[in-house]
């Protein structure tokens, strides 16, 4: 080696050892505020990556995050919910015989007291009266085109204008320490993929959810996958962890939810042999977002809460906890 | 910037620069003879990488195997028939009231002549029997326990030195050039998971199976995922574009194959509207590996074989094409 290229490699060296060191000087979350939350958060990250008894592989790093309300609102509906109801009235204005259903008449006369009463199954129906015959790119560029217009009730913004910031900021501070993000959620899997790359920065392929039955018909050499009406798997409660070991093959080492249905979710993280950290996000700020939890009919939380005390898992109350709440333009 | 660090700075660009094109002057495929099949495989990741008209970007290069047969060995038995048959046999001998079971019966008793009489019905059937109650890490001890130990019939090798080096160098050379790989296969999910990444680089969450269903119990705060004796997902024929819907949510630009149940996924990469390539692994070298085709009970290839003429797919004569076979030490 020359004398000059030994000093090019030196320099060379320097730089890239001085990027790590201002990373670490920064704050990795700046939506957070100071306090036990963010301690534990950041306690648990520097525990499993530096070298010690508690240093987790690059490989098993994996990471689940729950959508509606771990990762955006779910209030006043789930917002598939809203995309789905929208999506009903198209379809009946096109042909009144789907009046024949009475969720679907009720739908388009936009009877809000009948809509109110509608069950998670009348959600599910709807996902898989509304999807059925198309194809994954038609499905996707129709939820693309109603996410670009529709707005939030409460706040008037697009949807993807209500995801969480700290959240934003935990996903890139997990994926700089080497975890690999997935979105395990109840909401419908393709509906997710159409955004999760640009709001979340998931990979399609990193987004598991509740998912119709598709039927392959390679037809007239353009073959054509489309949506059948049955449910494929719903990913809620037990569902999640068992969508977790088919896709995944390992349980998460850190599970984030706000709900009931991500309780088992936790509870398969909490019981790998791996440090592992659960974390719980409480809706309690009325004045910024929705306060909520016991008696709430979307999101629900009871069981986990009073797990949560038990197992000493992360709570984060989003009034004391965020600094902001919706995504930063 | 000084002259000091402006000297650097360019030696260390000149070394960012002077690495590509190392590779390019590199054979990135020195197992495969020159000829048509290397050059179809060569000038479509050149078109698709470059500049111009067929670019595709990083996101959309997705390449799917087929692994029995396409990236291992599969004849005389599909290795996993193997594996549960050395299964059934550690079983009946624990529990001889298993032997109530004909299938059971014969295997325990080393009936050869009803051993190849099986159905690949049969084996999902022992497959169910032997994993049912496990956890994923109590069968992929099992699996990687029997790898070791177990040796293929004819070569006398263990199964995991029996992979086509070809093949590893088309994985490897896919990756460098932006595509995720991933295998899409009729072997059992968690079965391939216990050794895809040391022999294939592919990580268990880009593996993609036949899979049984789970169930999720939490016990006593030690959660517990375990099989079930049911079938969840068989990923044969039009399973496979499914699954890949399911787990992918896009369509395979590069599809690799050997046999009539990978027809269907083949199809499916065709149908993209970005260009794609379509490659069918023919077994015709009984000097070297085995020769079989459209009467084989293994890996069948007769309707796909007739499809890849019509349709122009690329077909892989492993006596022409592979200037070695097996993977190299």
């Amino acid at each position: 080696m020359s004398a000059l290229t030994r000093r090019a490699a030196i320099a060379a060296a320097s730089l890239v050892i001085a990027a790590p060191a201002a990373a670490q000087t920064a704050d990795p979350l700046p939506s957070w505020n100071a306090g036990p939350t963010k301690q534990a958060i950041l306690t648990y990250v520097a525990k499993v990556t530096r070298p010690g008894p508690d240093f987790v592989p690059l490989q098993e790093r994996v990471a689940v995050f729950d959508n509606d309300g771990t990762l955006w609102s779910e209030q006043p509906l789930y917002n598939q919910f809203a995309f789905v109801l929208d999506r009903v009235k198209q379809m009946v204005a096109k042909d009144p015989a789907l009046r024949g259903k009475p969720t679907f008449a009720a739908v388009a006369d936009g009877d809000m007291a009948a809509v109110a009463k509608l069950q998670d199954k009348d959600l599910l129906d709807m996902v898989a009266a509304t999807q059925a015959g198309l194809t994954i790119e038609q499905h996707q560029a129709l939820t693309t085109a109603w996410l670009k217009t529709a707005r939030h009730p409460k706040f008037g913004k697009p949807y993807t204008a209500l995801t969480y910031q700290p959240q934003l900021e935990l996903l890139a501070y997990l994926r700089a320490a080497g975890f690999k993000t997935w979105i395990v959620s109840g909401g419908e899997v393709q509906f997710m993929r159409a955004f999760a790359q640009d709001a979340y920065g998931v990979p399609p392929e990193q987004v598991i959810g509740t998912s119709l039955k598709m039927k392959f018909d390679p037809g007239d050499g353009k073959a054509n996958l489309t949506f059948v009406p049955a449910l494929g798997s719903l990913d809620d409660g037990p569902g999640k962890p068992e969508n977790i070991a088919l896709q995944i093959g390992r349980a998460p080492l850190v599970a984030v939810g706000n709900s009931d249905g991500d309780q088992q979710m936790l509870e398969y993280s909490a019981a790998s042999v791996r440090p592992s950290l659960q974390i719980l996000v409480h809706h309690d700020d009325a004045a910024r977002e929705f306060a909520y939890d016991r008696t709430s009919k979307m999101g629900k939380l009871e069981k986990a809460l009073d797990e949560a005390a038990r197992r000493g898992w992360t709570v984060v109350s989003i009034k004391t906890d965020w600094r902001t709440v919706f995504a930063q333009p």
